[in-house]
């Protein structure tokens, strides 16, 4: 009964493996932007707040399931209701309705993210979930006045060409992710991340509405670093290994994982900046790295163990089998402890944010 | 976690017991009242369908998981394009994009409706699930161009005041649903009713665009029948009897079965136009009973069973637990088996259709 493409959504439910207990790397991004977010949308947004606007229009574009979205959402009303005061725009009798679209993946668990939304007595907008894949138009033209994203934009559209193929020179062998040690697996991946922020911004052009704003959070890497040198390249890889492992000891095969690899690219700054301003729907307003605040605490084994199987195990599952997933993350994390990441040694990645304005 | 009401949504999944697969009587009510809804939305529909309009759109309240909510969607869509074409309204360079807003309870399973919508290269529109209870606004004022529902009104916002009470004179007893067999149940019942559908009344009025439609499929009763002469009444009736011997064997309490009354109310035809018609904001442009195709043909008794397990599963599971329903159910379909409805001599409940236009 599918009727959607390809998809890995971050693990649904409240149980102790879940996206929703294991999103804590990403919300002390948001939060950390939260103060930029707010005067951006005092400063930038272009928008008459009175009740002609009707109904102010918010998107979540790759949402999942909470908390962080239902964060994200009021920050951004907060600041939306400031504007409105702070600008003495006509006071109306009818006060400005908040709608705000939940936008994931159709296999993405709606469910929990409704049962889970802050109740209708605490919630100052109507809500709706919107499923399909952001690399589209999934809202009716000009219709979104702020859109957000946070954490999504290096998920791509599908596989690229050829990575999974063993006779192609930009087979990805036995790597699961695309971590800048083959550079045709890389020149693979980027024509794939080209074409898919084509897709995203041209889809947000069409939706949101002539000086309104479209948010991005993200993460890149520095220029001139591969993403096996980063912290979490070296995680992802060691998750690698250790499917290998498994293969040696017949738990899995290296055939198998000679198909794999994440549809995930991060681009370097530089490389992501050309993307973003060859859209010509959208002036740049903001594009900058930020601090991210765990940047320099050494984050535990346990900790990015927890984060990436919440990220990865719906993709590694249909893979690989329901049954390698606690077997995997035990081996990981034996792995780790016998051999620590370096994180005074290795790179890091890049939070960037982004703040795009609609022409 | 949860943070919503009472609710009970039908069956969600798509297994022998779910409700995709056995809302055939539904569906055949739906698909009965096809032609009419399609010259209602071409005669009475008063918009502009220009490229002004921007988006038009579509909320299907009480929708549940499909597939009968996407048939009815698709319906008003064809019929809003054959009234676009035909009342040659102006061309413009932009055709009007339609949404469609699926609303049902937070506990609705949204990830099936989600699922099995209809994949988006054959969907004509943007599809949003909207949670919420439809007895409260679910989406913001003046932004719906037709809404519609069915047979979803009689389903009350709560259990009324003190039909669950031992000592009330409103005790519904052993009675699992209002029969109309208790004068003072039956007006507990008729009082919650009267409230709900003034809130579902005033909730749509304030969303539905001046000359918009709100189109209104149901089931309610022939003026001076009670429930419990109806097949259906009888069907219920035979379910609680069943619990009550269940009761006997041990296998629940009677004392369970007094807590224990469904949260929906059928009223006669002229108790429901009046309430209709205690409404200022709304004409009422048709309202009338219609012959449902399923009348005259006697419905064999796994048809019916296998209905209103997917309806009231749900309910009866939170109050009885998980295990009764099989049993149950396997008691219900013994008990018709030995003394089967007389499909000639009890009464039928009457299908009806309510057409209204936003003043």
């Amino acid at each position: 009964m599918s009727t959607f493409p390809r998809s890995y959504p971050m693990s649904g439910g409240d149980d102790q493996h879940s996206y929703i207990n294991n999103s804590s790397y990403q919300i002390a991004a948001i939060n950390s932007v939260r103060e930029k977010t707010r005067q951006c949308i005092i400063e930038k947004l272009d928008l008459p707040l009175n009740s002609d606007l009707g109904t102010f229009r918010i998107a979540d574009y790759g949402c999942s399931i909470g908390p962080n979205t239902f964060h994200v959402v009021q920050s951004i009303i907060d600041a939306v209701k400031f504007k409105q005061v702070d600008a003495k725009n006509e006071i109306s009798l009818m006060p400005l309705e908040f709608q705000v679209f939940f936008n994931d993946q159709p296999n993405n668990d709606f469910n929990t993210l409704f049962r889970t939304q802050p109740p209708s007595s605490e919630r100052e907008y109507f809500s709706a979930g919107v499923p399909g894949s952001f690399h589209g138009q999934v809202l009716p033209r000009n219709t979104v006045h702020i859109g957000h994203t946070s954490y999504t934009t290096h998920w791509l559209s599908d596989v690229p060409e050829n990575v999974d193929d063993k006779n192609s020179p930009a087979w990805n062998k036995n790597y699961i992710q695309c971590n800048h040690s083959i550079e045709e697996v890389t020149k693979s991946y980027k024509a794939q991340f080209t074409k898919d922020m084509k897709l995203f911004l041209e889809a947000r052009a069409e939706e949101i509405v002539p000086g309104g704003l479209m948010i991005v959070l993200g993460q890149c890497l520095p220029d001139g670093v591969p993403l096996f040198k980063t912290d979490q390249g070296i995680l992802v890889d060691t998750i690698g290994d250790c499917l290998m492992d498994m293969a040696k000891s017949g738990l899995t095969s290296e055939e198998k994982i000679g198909l794999f690899t994440i549809p995930a690219y991060f681009p370097q700054f530089s490389e992501l900046k050309t993307e973003i301003e060859k859209n010509r729907s959208f002036t740049i307003e903001t594009m900058e790295s930020v601090r991210h605040p765990l940047e320099d605490i050494p984050l535990s084994n346990q900790f990015l163990i927890s984060m990436f199987r919440a990220i990865l195990s719906t993709i590694i599952k249909e893979h690989f089998g329901e049954d390698v997933i606690d077997e995997l993350f035990d081996r990981v994390a034996k792995k780790l402890a016998k051999y620590p990441i370096d994180f005074k040694e290795c790179e890091k990645n890049v939070t960037y944010f982004l703040l795009l304005k609609r022409k």
